[in-house]
């Protein structure tokens, strides 16, 4: 069955007159990919949040609602959201607490789609690496699958931001990186014992890059639990 | 799909005049949560017991009966219980051995429902911190997936209980702990190679506050498994 | 869903006069089990094999056929065997390699159905203790899942066969330990790199002894990556 | 439910005039092996890439299109190519870029299909097995399923090729290790950093084969966890 089938909802549909309504095909792409990453495990307890770009000028964002199920995201559980990570629409649900990461990344790239995830490997491996500021991965095939990147001999730093309460402080640091002259952050980062942010021109794409980016943390995390801890 | 469309058994409904007859969106949320526990490893081998409040006063749950297969529960395997653990109706099956220790949270705390899994990472952490009396959890942002638990930087133990057989005095520990006028028990406990418990306002509530808890096992077995045993 | 709704087969009855023919609830029973087993990691690559007794008198089994996936077993892919473990019907695929290791059991034991299960960590775990010839279990909660153990504070020991492709000698001697008059082999044996065999009067207790088996493997697994390799 | 039964897709039939007509029921098992193979973890973010050999003289392969989503692999998600990896029809998809691996394998033996998957244990052991140019097994009775192989006791071992983009380069070096005339590469082999391939002569037995393989890596790498790395 494909993950795509899984959705819309016949007894629940966005109903016409819905801020939403338009919206169910992005809706449901979002919902498939929710309860793919909590069937992983990588979105459970009401964790992660997820954002399609509607518009780019001036910015609307579409991102979960606060506190909801990732695993079964009903198509009702979406905000609409500006660029100031305030509902520009009445009457609807509290968005996401980090609304303003999806909108700093969606601000200043070209994306479609950004997602966040909250995996076990993410969380301790954040914590693990956070004194060296992040985690060189080099070496794997499955670095091609970021969009981009051609050679397995590629380098690729995954970098970790402290973690905080204060949404708009790191967004604002994320902004300074993303737009960095010299050497700008790529691909997604992580946030120290809290998981990792990454988008894509599309749902597709930024769901690809979960899974690599999971991907290459569960390989580090495996090479350590086969070789032992990184000695320096 | 949605976990809560997997049920209904329209093959077997509960009969108008059944003890369990009104009850059927409750046994439905408790039977996709069943399968979903089952389906993690956190309820196999007809291990775990689930509960929901009917009402408070005189109090009266809903438990899962003894010895089911919980990635299969059929719409009957529940019984109806008073605060004394025993049932309320007549011709029901037997309840779960555990019963006093959903009846003993439901008497004290102001929840709708409890749940108990049994995991192999509680099964292991908690013989290895049981020396210690608990877990401690700091610096997780899923801690705020605990209702109430505002910031990653709030503390979490999580108190280890040893295991016996004689479940009313296992009831009146965890009462005393309950009702510690200093320092209550919050959010859940675990028993000594045994598993865990914890509860919620509603089986939702209950439901994210297990995938919390065995996330944070998750994540402290594998920390171990990156850089060692505990040294204290 | 329930995992005995995932069976039976519209487009591919048993023939009224097949062989199998009014064995179709058991061998629906062996399919759902098998789906299980695949998608746990315990029956993959056409590992594993099944029964149930058909009568004990004279003695006849149903067993999985040789080599089939136990993942997507068809309805027509058992075999009926007799006390020597050869078909008792004409026309029959053949039958697996192992099957007088699931006569000989229902030869000595009251039992109803047998499984043979293939993990990893049964596989890894047999090697590390045969020089001890078993694995001691104590303390576990899950111990109490073994028909008719009633504390955690029972001892179980999980004997190793060495492994062998001469099967008619593993079988003598498995009836052996299962018949030893002092201290008789119960619940369920492994062989060294090669998987667990378990029982029970029917076919989901047999099911949930190789949950609880598994259970135990996974944990025991789970301590030595946590405090490193038993010393003894 | 059969894996098997996942596909078709009826809103989306291949058109009697597509390249891919006739070729339905081979497409379909690709599709059911990667739907399986993604939600195992050994397909995922579009790593991975299957076939099927249509006929043998003159060689034609139907081999899974360029960066194509594993999980969800549409119906004509799929390319008919030549001996030299070229398609052999008009307007169609890019085919992956490892096309010549899988000419290579069918060039050389009597196979009928070829999968090449991309696990995390697949990555790391082939890295840390590298200087060693294989990983030998013996003593596994999960052997047994290589196509074959009689008993335990038989050893195997998996090679391992350097990773390249020059797929010529390294698809040459495949033929001469598989037509090596005193010691030929049975199976399949491992490239580091980046997956295996395995062969059957059908699309059973080489998915049988990749269980197998991703079974015995399993089970070494969980040997490195209970007892340590290898020392040679």
């Amino acid at each position: 069955m494909s993950r795509n089938q899984l959705l819309g909802d016949p007894a629940n549909p966005i109903a016409p007159c819905h801020p939403l309504a338009g919206h169910e095909s992005q809706i449901d792409e979002l919902r498939a990919t929710g309860a793919q990453f909590y069937q992983r495990g990588w979105s459970v307890g009401t964790s992660s949040n997820y954002s399609v770009v509607l518009r780019a000028d001036p910015l609307e964002l579409l991102v979960t609602a606060s506190g909801k199920d990732k695993g079964q995201l009903a198509p009702t559980d979406f905000v609409r959201v500006g660029a100031d990570g305030r509902p520009t629409q009445a009457d609807q649900p509290k968005s996401s607490a980090e609304t303003l990461l999806h909108v700093v990344v969606a601000s200043v790239l070209p994306v479609g789609a950004i997602l966040h995830t909250h995996s076990p490997w993410a969380t301790e491996l954040s914590q693990l690496y956070f004194a060296q500021g992040g985690i060189e991965f080099e070496g794997y095939e499955m670095l091609k699958g970021l969009e981009g990147i051609k050679t397995h001999e590629r380098r690729f730093r995954f970098e970790i931001f402290d973690n905080t309460q204060d949404i708009p402080v790191l967004a604002e640091q994320v902004r300074q990186r993303l737009t960095d002259a010299t050497n700008p952050l790529e691909y997604g980062y992580l946030i120290r014992g809290h998981g990792l942010y990454t988008w894509g021109r599309d749902v597709a794409e930024a769901r690809r890059h979960v899974e690599i980016l999971e991907f290459l943390l569960e390989c580090q995390a495996r090479k350590i639990q086969l070789v032992g801890p990184p000695s320096n």
